[in-house]
């Protein structure tokens, strides 16, 4: 079905409309979608010039029942921002001013185009920066990040983006502007819709203005690479670290197989080994901390243990940082089948990592994994050949058992990238029916004609009620 | 209007239920409405003992239409347990049990009416601690924390209540069974309901079980005091401490007519002046940060700077801990109206602090301050002769007055104690229509038939379409 949206060049807009193919075409798929091949071609693309300019399509698109999909910078992991039902993709890449800084409060007040780099540069001229941010800094927006609540390798010091973002402007779907939380640093007024809207995949409303606290810079930032003997030696020392109240700021895992990966993609020769690799942020000495994080590793079984200084640093962050890019180019025969961001309570940190690498030598397929190690979380993904569907079929099944398997030890299916499309079929099996049914009443509440990215986050079997079906070609999105 | 509870009697419950004067006339009122002689005595008094028992009575209230308000430990401030619209109160106090400790994850779960002090006391036993806990843990329920979103004098460092609230059990409005967020440290998956939980004051659903975060106790605590020339001298200082990023984990106000009251209750012989406590927690040496602090605090008016041991402090904390009690029982024949708790961006503190006084000057009324400073909150009342009309009306104009100038700051209300019935003339003013409307349309969703804590949260005026009116009394616990 395509939804007549001639009704747009008829509004006062200060922002731009496109029918054109091009535009329309570049605003099928985010990320992963597009690597996968699958997307779905919006009807019309609008770039808003400002919050009124959102309301007014909105307002609009909801008296005519036209879905509306917000859409940035289209790096989304779970094709969250595909506009499954067609209708129009709101681009807010042209709001992207930083409209205030208060050092003096710690706070920054952002529109939802920003990019993450700018956010932290901006913060630096006045020494600080904003902690929770994602790897990809520079390839994600502000308002990308607090509607999928994503966070980033100094989380497990720091906490998630939802965790800094003190005050929200928000369009809900019928164009009301509401600001919800406060520029306080804490209040019990009301009912917290600021952090509903956090995570909320653009399902609930359209993000336009973020007020985020930031950080003081750290005086001391030390960091470095120890490598283990074995997977079992690596992930039972991030356990141990973490279970000892280390103060450390980042503390990620890398496999050998997605070492070898990093080492075709960028040539860092890293060495063929579990690792490590950690940062200590500090405003004291902080060496002694070092030396206490070092007593802990070496209980573990290690093969080499390194403090680097900032410039070698630089160079082995970079081989992390990148891993996503090394994982998907190591082989123009093989495709990554989603990517995979459980996240499970540390005591089980060691358990999860053992089950995702068995899984995979059982059944002899290439399954590298890395990830924000101090928060229990794990990235990984099976390598198919897309024409092997006996292959594509048991990436399948390893990737829904690691998922399960994380869920039924506390976890969660997603730590950082959202439902989407890839993991509605998890939602029940980790909110359980009622959770769900709960979930469903809020959508309700907030937008009760389906207006706003509809058909995400909730299994399609129910969300389709009543509602045009799939476009063809998606169903394999969803991979049913 | 009475509602005919009898029903209460034939459900299968574990707990206990009662209709006895004595058992009802004890839910009346929380710890404010109770000083003030207000209060609404429910039909019954539920006392559930499982979560099975809060779904029964949920189901068959919801059933009936029957109000069904939460009541805990009583001491609330805003009116927030009082059953305004009769019905029946549903006392969580047996369901007081530690369920688990996880030391690995620095998890507990607790059944919402374990009082906060038994929490710290079980988490001590592993070397943890619950870093947002109020001053009140002795009197207050970790479920009422956490529908208030509470927080405590350690929220500078650490954050509120609702921060360390990983995972919630709830009980909606219908009976139906949720269980809400995560025991991984971090999730994207699906709304955000646990959020929306904390802080809605029993009207969105029961909390029957919470797993919390804890922390590592911290190896050095270190404290003290300083004394200021004058409180504008106090204030400008707490603001210098913050914005320099100093990582202090209490620092307190209390201005001069406070601490006198402090004084004559405890005989405490603080310093007549304005005053500042702090504590620092850190597991390296704690002194070079104190030196760092102290620098910056000499740069403005100090009288007096003391580093205490920790007998000492034991002493000076205490005055702080149980200044509420020294404001209440200040002079027989004045009593303090309001407790407030406005909170403001720290660039703000100075002049919230400065337009408070000057207010109670101006006035010539008694109007002690005193706060969690660091996170721009100040605690304020005025105390009043009840008897003095002309007195009680310029209290009331006082106390708005403080809160409206803080909104307009881009502060809150309230930052820990709610809005209940005593803030929600302020609720649109700081939230705007639009907010009000999208929580109204949020209350809806969850609780459609309004059964839970009816009469909170919205301002009466639009709540009450087709309900019974209110009980005569209590008109004036809603300061018309």
């Amino acid at each position: 079905m395509t939804y007549d949206c001639s009704f747009l060049s008829d509004l006062d807009l200060d922002g731009e409309v496109s029918f054109d193919d091009s535009a329309r075409e570049s605003h099928a798929a985010d990320w992963v979608a597009q690597e996968a091949g699958l997307g779905v071609t919006p009807d019309a693309v609008v770039w808003p010039a400002s919050t009124a300019d959102v309301a007014t399509v909105l307002e609009a698109a909801n008296d005519r029942e036209v879905p509306v999909t917000p859409y940035a910078a289209g790096t989304s992991m779970e094709g969250n921002a595909v506009p499954l039902f067609k209708g129009i993709s709101l681009d807010m890449t042209k709001m992207d001013d930083v409209l205030d800084v208060r050092p003096d409060d710690f706070q920054i007040d952002v529109e939802p185009g920003v990019m993450g780099n700018v956010v932290d540069e901006t913060a630096a001229e006045h020494g600080m920066f904003f902690p929770p941010m994602p790897s990809s800094a520079n390839l994600s927006t502000i308002g990308g990040m607090i509607v999928n609540d994503a966070s980033g390798q100094k989380t497990v010091k720091y906490g998630e983006v939802g965790d800094w973002v003190l005050e929200l402007e928000v369009v809900l779907a019928d164009g009301t502007v509401i600001e919800t939380g406060s520029k306080a640093v804490k209040t019990s007024s009301g009912y917290n819709l600021k952090d509903v809207i956090v995570g909320s995949e653009g399902t609930l409303g359209v993000v336009t203005r973020a007020t985020l606290e930031l950080e003081g810079l750290p005086e001391q930032i030390k960091g470095g690479r120890a490598v283990f003997e074995s997977m079992d030696d690596a992930a039972e020392a991030v356990f141990d670290v973490v279970r000892s109240g280390v103060d450390v700021a980042k503390i990620e895992l890398i496999d050998p197989l997605a070492a070898e990966m990093a080492n075709r993609y960028f040539d860092t020769g890293l060495p063929d080994g579990s690792m490590i690799f950690f940062e200590f942020h500090a405003n004291h000495n902080v060496d002694e901390e070092i030396d206490f994080f070092r007593t802990i590793v070496d209980s573990h079984d290690v093969a080499e243990f390194e403090i680097a200084d900032e410039e070698r640093m630089d160079e082995l962050w970079r081989a992390r940082d990148e891993l996503a890019f090394a994982v998907q180019q190591y082989d123009p025969d093989l495709e990554p089948r989603h990517p995979g961001d459980v996240t499970v309570p540390i005591s089980r940190y060691p358990d999860i990592i053992r089950y995702a690498k068995d899984l995979g030598e059982e059944h002899d397929v290439l399954l590298p994994c890395f990830g924000h190690a101090g928060d229990g979380n794990v990235h990984y993904t099976v390598l198919v050949d897309p024409d092997d569907e006996e292959m594509v079929e048991t990436a399948e099944e390893i990737y829904d058992s690691i998922v399960e398997k994380a869920i039924s030890w506390g976890g969660t299916a997603t730590g950082e990238h959202g439902i989407g499309m890839g993991k509605q079929k998890f939602l029940e099996l980790e909110h359980g029916e009622g959770g769900v049914q709960a979930m469903r009443a809020l959508k309700a509440a907030f937008d009760p004609k389906d207006i706003l990215n509809p058909g995400k986050m909730f299994p399609e079997t129910e969300a389709e009620g009543g509602r045009v079906e799939l476009p063809s070609g998606v169903r394999s999105a969803e991979r049913d």
